[in-house]
């Protein structure tokens, strides 16, 4: 592992540990390559890696400041992004990127049930906390049934509420999977991280209330700023 | 990102996808270069990390087949390892890597509630299905109660067994946390992959049926051969 990046393990695990806590100023530039024996330029590209993961923020000519924590994010059978990011004392925005309607892959035709030629509209957004994107995900639904869900989220801004427009007044989990990957460099840019820092991969399904399969989702989760409570 | 990178995102997520199926050969690295539009140089480096991760082997003289699977790995209140393995038809085995008693660090004494001069027994372990490592993982006890734990351990082959030698008939999970990591150079050692490759970060807590809290853990999982199921 390269020194810089043995830092910036390091920082961060101590950041983790509680012993920088939010807000706290870190040790300056010369404070850090003393104790870690490597010149400012090795202390500076750890310090860059941290800003753009958004664990610090540098103020200029005041120093670097450890940013927001990690956002334990509650997985279960209601997951809902905003009333979890909201009870966390957080504020939650979703920004809709681009929608598409078209032929559904292989594993949204299976998921959702489709009968052949039957399309999905698909959502492509990415979900913030405190104003810094924390996911990135497509939100495939049956075309037929939420035909303008797109105008719909934005009117709503919120998946919830557009879906009750269709008379889906509530929806569970059936099941979320979850692994890490390394991010593409689309992925990367939309969460505003570097392509070196690893992403949570979720695959989920939605079911209505009568057990109908209503979305199929696969989003990249931000892992600098995000752990999953199970 | 690199094409040889590419070309592994693409061959393994055609993979995950089930285009190319277990034992499945892929094609030959001729056929692979003509369609990527590269020389064999860069698929035989898209090869060999995929072999690092254990998704695809390589037999001489006869092509690359595609491994088993990722292990959908189900989370819940009951989590033992062997047992969900086993549910999944496959082989589970345990390895010790090493033990040793410590005074814990400032997690372990918060989230087993020990008191100051307390120590923790350490067991570091890789776990492994069909023979290939998938978590290296420190759990933590307090050393008071399960003084030979190390011991036990050698003669059961099983945390759950062993613990039992001490009156803890079963427990449950408190909580688990997961977030994605790079790997540090040990880790990806003992899981058998590359550093480049993304871990799956695991932290939790076990209590015993009377709320006592009896194991801390933090692991890494090796996230080319692991999904987990929420």
């Amino acid at each position: 592992m390269a020194i810089w990046r043995k830092i910036h393990e390091t920082l961060r695990g101590e950041i983790t540990e509680g012993l920088y806590k939010t807000g706290d100023r870190l040790p300056t530039e010369k404070e850090l390559s003393e104790r870690f024996g490597v010149n400012r330029h090795t202390v500076r590209r750890a310090l860059a890696e941290m800003t753009a993961e958004g664990a610090i923020s540098v103020r200029r000519g005041s120093g670097a400041y450890v940013a927001e924590g990690v956002v334990d994010y509650r997985l279960g059978q209601r997951v809902r992004f905003s009333q979890n990011v909201t009870e966390l004392g957080r504020t939650p925005a979703h920004r809709l990127v681009r929608s598409e309607a078209r032929a559904p892959d292989d594993r949204e035709a299976e998921h959702l049930r489709l009968r052949p030629g039957a399309e999905v509209l698909v959502l492509e957004m990415v979900s913030e906390v405190d104003g810094l994107p924390v996911l990135y995900a497509a939100h495939s639904f049956p075309a037929a049934r939420f035909p303008r869900l797109a105008q719909d989220f934005d009117e709503t801004r919120s998946i919830t509420a557009s879906l009750r427009r269709y008379g889906v007044i509530d929806y569970t989990r059936e099941w979320t999977r979850i692994t890490a990957r390394s991010p593409s460099r689309k992925v990367a840019a939309q969460l505003r991280q570097i392509e070196s820092q690893p992403v949570l991969r979720v695959e989920a399904l939605n079911l209505d209330m009568s057990g109908e399969p209503i979305e199929h989702a696969v989003g990249w989760w931000a892992s600098a700023r995000t752990q999953f409570v199970v």
